[in-house]
């Protein structure tokens, strides 16, 4: 299967590297940017060209994997006959696709990328889709190449997905974020809360989260929550967030017998 | 040194196996709940007591474990001449046992603990803070048979430290909780999510977390913000907080010509 990749990002490049690596035929990269079109395309062992007109078209599947918004302009100047056209975005419908092609699909990696970092996509969920049962083949062939979970998913339930993906990844990081700068606020180190962030995600692949929320909130500690309020004053807009987040945690905590007998009888938990 | 453990709970079970696995000789568990507090003597081959009269005083130590409003409850029963009072809460300033005793101090394990899941201490911060040198160095000593993470740190450092690990721990642990209940929505498996809750938590291990923020919000992707607090819909509460991070996080996010650049060029990440 003959591969083009549109686009120069941390995604081509981490897809790119490990469908090279797996022996998948890349022919040609495309970016704007001829340094990182040109320094990827040296990575794969592929040509590279920064002009839409010069973008090959003896391709089996062009992988786009530019912004949701440069998908149609990207297209829009492709001769596009019989080759699979696939997506990587988690919140854009396969069927923009379909002004393009007649073959269209989505190879969706969950999983956060950066720069500096590199990734084993063994373990990540690959979730495919297509319009039509040969391309859903190919397209389980090549996500194959990169990972063992490879999972059809409909675009509305991608989606979904997507927006969990923001709350369990981007919004948690932020809050790491958060930890890190209330630490620098009192002069201490940010390894300190290493262990924390550690175990709380490791729990989280034993445990069904809710079974395991610890803290204030959970426990009903009113006097630490209004310390901690309190203490919030400088950052009200992570006082305002505190006050949410703590409400919620109320609202949807278990109150489960053994939970309740733990909070009469003595300290459930540190936080 | 002889050590009386005060409390049942999650933190007493795991901070009294560490400290029996070490050799620590616990002479005596209270609790109020006789179960707990006879299972948890029998964990540590030594004796218990529900009643507050029969805690005995022939100790170097005693261990509070219990919740933060008992502590005062629970010292105004004892007869307590030269030993040293320590108790394990992280937002509870040291003095409020000077009441009690000449020799205070606190040993605070900055984890969270739950029933059914076992942790081993060793890379654990155990923040020590004493009224002297000389209870410094014993309690040195003490959390060193645990961990060899042991930092001294006075109260108002650990009460922030506390407030830092409600956002990184009990915070985060609800955002996995939003998760798995948006996955549900969709009949999605929350094991979908795993491989990306580690892989976040990892990254902030080796990286800065607002080095490595990646989302829509970073990106400023107004577009599936939007769709997101559409799809939020049915959640009022976790569209307001959808909102609130993402306005936080483009507040904070880090304004770098490279960021700019990969901006412009092409997907900075999958999310």
């Amino acid at each position: 299967m003959r591969i083009v990749l549109l686009g120069t990002g941390n995604l081509a490049t981490r897809l790119g590297i490990a469908l090279h690596t797996r022996n998948a035929e890349i022919v040609q990269v495309y970016g704007r940017a001829e340094s990182k079109a040109s320094h990827l395309a040296k990575l794969l062992g592929c040509s590279f060209t920064c002009y839409k007109e010069e973008i090959i078209d003896e391709t089996d599947i062009y992988i786009l994997t530019v912004s949701d918004e440069a998908i149609n302009e990207v297209l829009s100047g492709l001769s596009i006959s019989h080759q699979l056209v696939v997506h990587t975005a988690g919140s854009v419908p396969m069927d923009v696709l379909a002004a393009f092609s007649k073959n269209i699909g989505v190879i969706y990696p969950l999983q956060t990328l950066s720069q500096n970092r590199e990734i084993d996509f063994e373990d990540v969920p690959i979730c495919i889709e297509a319009n039509t049962n040969a391309n859903l083949e190919k397209l389980k062939e090549l996500a194959g190449l990169l990972s063992e979970r490879v999972v059809t998913i409909d675009s509305a339930k991608r989606r979904q997905l997507h927006l969990a993906a923001v709350f369990v990844c981007n919004f948690v990081n932020h809050f790491y974020t958060i930890g890190e700068k209330l630490l620098q606020d009192a002069q201490l180190d940010f390894d300190l809360l290493k262990p924390l962030i550690l175990e709380t995600a490791n729990k989280a692949m034993q445990f069904s989260p809710i079974e395991v929320q610890t803290g204030p909130a959970t426990r009903g500690d009113e006097h630490v929550i209004g310390q901690h309020l309190k203490m919030l004053a400088q950052h009200p807009e992570w006082q305002k967030l505190y006050e949410l987040v703590s409400e919620d945690i109320r609202s949807h905590r278990l109150e489960d017998p053994l939970r309740q007998l733990v909070k009469q009888d003595g300290k459930n938990d540190i936080k």
